[in-house]
């Protein structure tokens, strides 16, 4: 049965997806006797946390009763007062905690409160579903970077557009639509200034049900986007340019009023580790990069990546100049190249979808970006 | 119960795979009231027919039993002697067809001589699994041109080999010997004379069960095949080799010298059509294309293909000029490329199987060849 209240928390959790951030998703259930007398996940920024509601919901059912929640229960006064000594307060005797929070300011601060208390903590119930439930933030709170995940839709022979550029459509409006979920469950978008200039994209999550949307991220070394991109004037998501050092200054200051926020590394060209710890500072947690190829192989050659998501059309483009899912500077030797698995095969339409992380670890940080 | 008695009959034929060819796979079973009484299988070329051996099996209980047969019994005298006979001899009073001979030797002869003499006869039950069970025999007879499969292996990125050629190995042993028995039921295996340069394999099947070798079909333009070659030197299967017009007379004689067979086309360069029509005289039912990219090109380009099998490895290559799955003219529009349909995914050690067929239709020939 713990697993069932736990499950149950981990659901519960789910539907406040898309609405949160930058917090975590976080269920709760309040378990008395054998039977669930409260519930509770938290569903908007600022405002209460999962134990809190099943806390509420348990009234004085919470006495003696057994707490099952997702995340370690914070320990600080945030937007909130801290849940453990909400959790101490109600009388609550056991506490079944699915991860500890790696957030700097509660790691094991809120289980270390409790057990002084005198309840009895147990982590690591369904540890693996709720890690996967918050791996973006979990990422972001344990490397001090955010999430990346690759974006590319190909015909099955790794072509993304014919040799004379034309690209509308190889995947079908199931995959697109598929993709769209990916803008709403991350922070931000980044493409290259190419990818601009050739498809001229608003970059928006067009699911009605998209509260947020992602920050747009253009990389771009020559600041050569044209200013009457729609990423720059339709207002519909924030913009951020990161260009290299000795770019055109005037047209920064034009794109600054425009309300565009201008990143201007000191090297000559774009270094990805650096557009990360810089998206990091400013609250970044997450980016959904969606190419082009070139943009692709940087974050590949630089093992600056998360997770893949490849979708493959049912079709063969061929050409031997015909651009490929993943260009740039690429591996010379066998011996060098990214070992990845597959976690899921998925057949949307027609098409097909391959997602994959690097192989050592579910974050693979320490094996493989020092690679 | 009709449904089990013929899948019986499928699951006996496939018993006979990789031993028959040119025949096809049968698979017979006699049933009387209710009982499976005599159960058989074609399962040497030149020997007795799965009708034979069911009809023997039930002895005098065929008399006036029904017959579960996977393709529609001969009518003519071959090696030996027709089966629709034996089946009126014996007594037997329906006959349950999965899918008609298209052997134009047979083509519905069967079926009537065996209505002609009071049988009742029914047609197409489990006939998708039957066609399945004989799909280039019966594609060969409906066309007169062998059946294609087009294999290739690349990184996740649709990349064959590093930008320096390194390629060994992309994908797992385990992707490596799920081909192998592809070599074994395909009558032939078709390369590039690039890849015997590059690689210069044995091109032989590898599976200790492997009867028959497939014969070694290299197209090569100019005759440029080293005569040290392994597939000239091995006498491990045969080997013929497809060249244009104007290549080395004499090397072509020294070839021959070798027991290679040397076709020789009238045109400056290999058409693909011409070699699979060459082929199919020469009795060739079925060709593994196992590339390079530029041979699977030409055969993509001309729309000679009837499945696809894309092995898929948990890596990124990248680089701009690493090759790719499929390279040649290509398609300048996305208007003119095949349509296809998905037909399996499966995940085979790391690696991941795609397979593919044209999209109208299983054979695809209608529609797609015309294209």
């Amino acid at each position: 049965m713990e697993e069932y209240y736990m499950n149950t928390a981990i659901e519960l959790a789910r539907r406040g997806e898309g609405q949160t951030q930058p917090n975590p998703l976080v269920g709760a259930v309040v378990v008395k006797n054998g039977q669930i007398v409260g519930m509770g996940a938290h569903l908007q920024y600022g405002e209460a946390h999962a134990e809190v509601h099943a806390i509420n919901m348990a009234g004085s059912h919470a006495k003696g009763a057994d707490l099952y929640v997702t995340l370690e229960p914070c320990s600080h006064y945030g937007k909130t007062p801290p849940c453990a000594e909400l959790i101490m307060k109600s009388g609550i005797k056991r506490v079944f905690i699915a991860v500890e929070d790696p957030n700097p300011l509660v790691a094991g601060k809120g289980i270390t409160m409790l057990e002084a208390a005198g309840i009895e903590v147990k982590t690591g119930l369904l540890r693996q579903q709720a890690e996967e439930l918050n791996k973006m933030f979990l990422h972001f709170m344990r490397t001090g970077l955010p999430y990346v995940t690759l974006k590319a839709a190909a015909s099955l022979d790794g072509k993304t557009a014919t040799e004379t550029g034309d690209s509308k459509w190889i995947t079908s409006e199931a995959a697109r639509l598929d993709a769209q979920q990916y803008r709403k469950s991350h922070q931000s978008i980044l493409v290259g200034a190419g990818t601009v200039k050739a498809d001229n994209p608003s970059l928006t999550c067009r699911l009605p049900d998209a509260v947020k949307q992602p920050v747009r991220v253009i990389l771009d070394t020559k600041l050569t986007v044209p200013e009457t991109a729609n990423v720059l004037t339709d207002g519909a998501a924030p913009t951020w340019i990161f260009t290299a050092a000795g770019s055109d200054v005037r047209k920064k200051d034009r794109l600054t009023a425009l309300g565009i926020k201008v990143f201007t590394l000191e090297t000559d060209r774009i270094h990805i580790p650096e557009v990360l710890s810089i998206l990091a500072e400013n609250g970044i947690m997450s980016v959904y990069v969606e190419g082009g190829a070139s943009v692709h192989g940087s974050f590949v050659k630089a093992g600056c990546f998360d997770e893949l998501h490849f979708y493959f059309a049912p079709t063969l483009i061929g050409g031997t100049l015909a651009p490929s899912l993943i260009s740039g500077e690429g591996f010379q030797s066998m011996k060098d190249v990214p070992h990845l698995q597959f976690t899921q095969i998925t057949q949307i339409g027609p098409d097909i979808k391959l997602t994959a992380i690097p192989k050592d670890g579910k974050d693979g940080d320490d094996v493989y970006r020092n690679r």
